[in-house]
Order: structure tokens, then sequence, then C-alpha cells
């Protein structure tokens, strides 16, 4: 991957923020909730129409329409050599039942505003660019998550992902074809390179005041199930020297594993989410508890470390309090560094337009930590308030959603190529 | 309360440890699970023929029948000088639902033993002695737990327990009469010293190596629920310094509250036996946890130094993790000391007779806390196998029941008197 250094004339570009917005705005009413945040969950009726509006704006932008068999939509604006592989941005919009305006929406309908804003001005790009809308993403109604990169890329076949099925027992591909959005199976297209803008999901920028993430990796996930085997018996009778109890097992676990992050900052990230002890009775010392861990790390060598270092905590904390501490790994998820020239100019560009940046990870999956595996691949994180998302009341300032929308221009200029 | 010596002739009697086994084996009969337990629930008809069982066996023994309004039985056996309040002994015939043999039915049946040791011998005592079975200890059907004891220590009113009511509907009044246990009301009569022999329920015995246990009190408790408010935020997008994990928090005042009673061995005790997280999903850093304590000690200075210790740890998590705790106590029941002459009359007998001993505490409930409010009382423990009890296998040895009742023959006849 190289990038081509861009004209002035093509520097002095910038796109619509306003437009941007309302376009979001206008998007976010279909399905949107009496709380302010839209529920339009993968392939019902309101995907549908969300999807007929990208559609048409696409085409309104002098865009044709692609869609594959999963559903992925491709708007693809031509290049002055349009057999060079595309440079491609996308994200999704489908979004959690009780999900917001931004999370997704906002990748693709930037993506959208870049085309707009090339539309506008008359520039030609030597490779063509093509904003993906891609299938799925969220998994509330159909699993896996990332259904439409994830075929896209190879990360499962497009046979399991159609024969998957919701809660009513409809599946995928019926669920396609209802809403029209069953395309053609065939080969994924080669991608030049992709970048996709996002909403960080996290508090990181907004804690430190900067405008821009320039998203170095995904991190890798470990999850696991831990259960503790002690010996129940009655609180009031049970000495504290004959106890084993194994919720202060468990606790004493929950501190060290959270140490296991703590000390390899600032990425590593680890979580005890879950927790249940029996026969959870108020005076029955706990006799067995069981928690998830949620480990994660940018680099396997890391993510391996913190996998020892919980395993060691275990089989020290069941050898000194005399339990038995089991460990199942239940998924895994590699880490996925991103292309360090994309980043670059993900991070040159924004230092260029006069934005605060700084390097983040995505803690977070994301459509583009699927095509990190089958091209070169960059997000850019815009900061949503208080960190929050997959709520309601997810919200991002319009200048933060305009600047990030600027960066992505530039870095898919500066990868597609001007032509003269 | 003063302790008669008695004579060498009464200092020979011993009780019949193989006719007290047979005696708790023929009772176990009645409601006996397949699992070698006792499901003998109060005042079903079960417990009834439990009832009908021990008062056969008690009028065999010579002595007279009175059933109280709450339908405790009293089996007494008329003393030299009959106006003496009576030296007393009992405990309880029902069980839990998945229940042992001994729990109860050993302090009922070694007081019987000790009448039936009186009268083969024909030694005749100054007071009156009686045998209690106090209805409804265990609390599994009505509650308050403890009822019948309750009653008559007046720790709530007769109205009160009459109008409980199970989960069918039906009251402890109809329950009763349905039984045929539902005697006269009218105060109760004064009692001149209560003993209550009773499995330890707890591995303190066996794990010492000693056959009698000299209970000089019943801890008090303090019951607590405590809510932690934190954030809830995604686990992967969420750096670990950003975080206000509620349940690292609650683990942290679990090891902190297992400190509290350690630090105060041996008789202290501190347990959390309930935990909960929200929104309890493995990618979610836990927002809210909600946790139960039980503290207990023998003493209400220890109690409300390890209620300010509970107070200050949680101040001092909240103001370092940046959480709201609250804590509301739920629960109170006051220490009891049973009395220092009792006490000693047991460890003086145990002894005496040659048996392994040591000074405890209960933890748990038993009627013989309540009876301490009224009247000299002290209990008498005996090991139970792993310190196991409310459980199907619960275990006894018969030559440690036996030691048992022999203390408690030696204790009745010292506060009785042997008449010449």
């Amino acid at each position: 991957m190289s990038l081509q250094s861009i004209s002035p004339s093509a520097a002095a570009l910038r796109t619509d923020g306003a437009r941007l917005w309302q376009s979001l705005m206008d998007l976010a009413r279909i399905g949107a909730t009496l709380k302010g945040g839209v529920c339009r969950i993968a392939l019902t009726d309101l995907d549908g129409q969300g999807r007929d509006l990208f559609v048409r704006w696409a085409q309104e932008a002098g865009c044709s329409i692609r869609v594959d068999a999963i559903g992925n939509i491709f708007a693809r604006r031509a290049g002055a050599d349009d057999s060079l592989p595309p440079v491609m941005t996308g994200s999704h919009i489908d979004t959690q039942p009780t999900g917001g305006k931004f999370d997704g929406n906002y990748g693709v309908l930037a993506g959208l505003e870049v085309l707009r804003t090339l539309d506008a001005a008359g520039v030609r790009t030597r490779a063509p660019l093509e904003v993906a809308v891609w299938t799925n993403e969220e998994g509330s109604r159909f699993v896996p998550v990332m259904m439409g990169s994830g075929v896209f890329c190879g990360a499962f076949t497009l046979e399991h992902a159609l024969d998957q099925r919701d809660a009513q027992g409809v599946s995928v591909g019926e669920a396609l074809a209802q809403i029209g959005y069953a395309g053609a199976a065939g080969p994924a297209p080669a991608v030049g390179a992709y970048f996709e803008a996002h909403i960080e999901q996290g508090p990181v920028l907004e804690n430190h005041g900067r405008v821009i993430g320039v998203v170095t990796a995904a991190l890798g996930q470990r999850w696991y199930d831990v259960s503790v085997q002690g010996m129940e018996a009655h609180a009031g009778p049970t000495p504290m020297e004959l106890r084993r109890d194994a919720l202060l097992a468990a606790s004493e676990l929950v501190l060290e594993i959270n140490r296991i992050a703590t000390e390899r900052r600032p990425h590593a990230r680890s979580t005890v989410g879950t927790i249940e002890v029996f026969p959870n009775s108020r005076n029955v010392i706990p006799g067995r508890a069981r928690f998830s861990v949620d480990l994660r790390a940018p680099d396997d060598a890391q993510l391996l470390d913190m996998d020892a270092a919980l395993r060691t905590a275990c089989a020290r904390v069941a050898a000194e309090r005399g339990l038995q501490i089991d460990i199942e790994q239940v998924v895994y998820f590699p880490p996925q560094p991103f292309m360090p020239q994309l980043t670059e100019a993900v991070r040159a560009n924004a230092e260029d337009l006069g934005y605060s940046h700084m390097d983040v990870v995505s803690g977070a999956g994301h459509d583009a930590v699927y095509l990190a595996r089958v091209a070169p691949a960059a997000m850019i994180f815009v900061p949503c308030a208080d960190g929050i998302s997959h709520n309601e009341v997810e919200s991002a300032e319009p200048a933060h959603l305009e600047a990030g929308c600027n960066v992505l221009l530039r870095a898919m200029l500066a990868a597609a190529g001007v032509a003269p």
C-alpha cells in the first residue's frame, strides 16, 4: 500500500458537516425510539427502509449499487482507472434494540458525505471509491455478530450465515429475501484499502480532550468461565479458619484479575462481568462460585501472558485456600493490528487539518477488524458523550463528526489518488 | 441458681447409649427419606406422629404430659418437692425438608433417656424434671423460627405465632388443631434451670478431637444488605483507570469483611452468602452489585465493633473507588451468654466423667437461646460428622451421643437435687 500525496486543490476540500448531521438525523427517523434512540434491528422492514434510503442517496450522488449474497451493499463511485481495486469505507446501519443514532450509521454516512463532497467538487479519484453497508454487525437478531463483513472476509461461510435463524425461526436467507437485499453469490472482490469512521464507544478521547482517535489495533480477546468449588457450611457454627469459602476465593481472584490488566496499561483490559454463588443464602458460606473473565490485549504475546497470569492466580488461590478452581476458555478473537501506513495517513491528516488526536486501540469488535484480514485497513474514532453507546442516549458532537469525516476524505484521497 | 453436689450412688448412674440410639433410629423412621435423612416438617401429620411416639414413650417412663397453646409438649417427672420450678431439658423434633436424624431429636431423646435412667434406677429428684418438645424450631413451613420457645419466653406473642400461615394459607393455629396439639393458653410457668443437648452443627469439636462442647454463649447476629453503585460500561473500550466497577469494589469488601472476623477469632464470624451484579453480562463492567453480610459475635461490644469496621470499610472503598455504597441492617439478634454456674456444671461433669471437652460458642440459634432470657440455661454440644447438619447425611457417633447424655443427666441432677 503506497499513499499518494494530494494536490493543494484536493487538500482544500472539506466535507459538509451540516449535511452529514442532517443525513444522520434523517436516517435516525427510521426506527426512532421515544427516548431519542434508534431500534433498527438487522434485516427487519425498518432495516430495509434504512437501506433503501441509503441506496437512493448514493444513487443521487452518482454511485452504482451492488448487493452481495449476504446483503452487503456497495455504493461505487467509478475511478479514472476503474480496474483498480476500490478504496472502500463503510460500517453498518443495523442497531441494538435500544441503540443510538451514531454507532455504525456514522461510518456509513461519513462515507456517503465523502462521495457527495467529491461529486459537488467534481473531483475524480484514480482508483474507484466504495461505501459499504455491512449486514448485521450488531448480532441482536442473528448471530454471529459482524456477519456481513465476516462472510466477505471469509471468517465463516455464506451458507453458515444464511442458515442462522432468529428467535422466531426466520433464517437470514429468508429475511434478506423479504426486504429485497438477497444479492448474487460470487467471490468477494479485492479491496485496495479500507477505512472505517466510528464513534469511540469508550471514554478515552473525551477524557483526554482529543477529537480524532488514530486506531492502531483492535484488541484480541480471550473469554473464560471460572468455577470455584469450596465447601458449603453454616455461617454461624463454622469458625473462620475452618472455612473453604468459594466467594472469598472468587473475590480474591476478581481483584487479581483486575490487576492483570492494570499492570499492563494502557491497552490491556480485564473484566469480571458475571458472578453467581451457590446456594446464595444469607447464612450459608458459599460452597460454589462461577464467574466470567474477559481479557483483552493489543497483541497475542501480551494476551498469552495475561492468560498465564490468570492461570497462575487461580492455581495459587486454589492451593492457598484448599479449593478446586477450573478454568474454561470459551471465546478467542485474535488481536488485529491495523496497517501502519494507513494509520499514519489518518494521523498525518488529522495533524494537517489541525485536529487534536491521539493513538488509541479499539476494545470492541468492528467490521474493520474483519476487513483488516483481507485488505490494508484503518479506523478513525471520534468521541461520544461519556463513552456511552448501545444506548438510546448515545450522543456525539457535530463538529467532531465533521472532523472525522474530513480526515476520512483526506485518507481516502491519499489511498485512491486524485486523477488529473 | 445453686447446684447441689450429688451422692456417690447418683454419680454412679449412667444413661443407656444403646437405648438412646434405638430411640433416635425409631423416631427417624417417621418421615424417613430415601437418602437416610428425615423430612418431618413442623405441624404436619408426620410431626404429629413423631409427637405421639414421644408422648407414649414419656408416659411409659412415668411422666405426665402437658401441652401449651403453641403446641409445646412438656413431659413431667414429679419431684420430691413438686412445688419447685422444674429443671427442664428439651429441643425440637421438627426437621428441615432434607434434614437429618439428630438435629433437635437428640436433645429431646437425650432428655427422655435421662428420665428413663432415673426411672429404672428408682431415683427421685428434689425438683421436678421436664422434657420439652418445642414447636417449629426450624421455621421451614412457618416463620418465625424457634416459634414454640419464642412464645414461651415472650419473644413474640402467642397470637402472632398462631396467625402465621404456610405457603398453602394454613395457619399455625389450624395446623396445631389438625394434629391434636393445640393446648390451653395460660402464662408460661417458671423454669428452675434449662439444659439443651444438641449436635454441634459445626466442625470445631471434630477438628479439635473433643467429645463435649461446653457452650458458653450464643453469638449475637447482625445481618445487612449492602448495595454498590458504580458505572456500567463496555468491557472492551473502557480503560482500567476510567472504570467504576461495582463488582471490584464488592470483591474488595468481601475480603475486608472476612478480615473483620478473622482478626477477632476464635468466636467472631463474618459471611457474605449472597451476591448479585447488574447487568451480569460477560462483556459489561458491572454498574451495580448487591450482597449480604452476616456478622456474629459473642458479646454486643464486639458485635458493635464489627459493625463499625464494616461501615468504615464500605466508606473507605466508596471514597477510594468513587462509588456509592449503602448499608442497610436487616436483622439483629442480641448475643446470649449462658449461665456461668450451669456451664461450669457441664464442664465439671464432663471432666469428672473423663470426656474430653472444650468451651465453644453456638453460632446458630437454638431454643435454649430464648430460654436463657427467662431461666438459667446452658447447652451441651456433641460432634457431628464433618460439621454437617440440615442435610440428609447428618451423622453422629453413638458414643458421643451417650457421653452428652451422661453429662446432661449429671447436670440435671445437680440442678434439681437428689431426694434422700
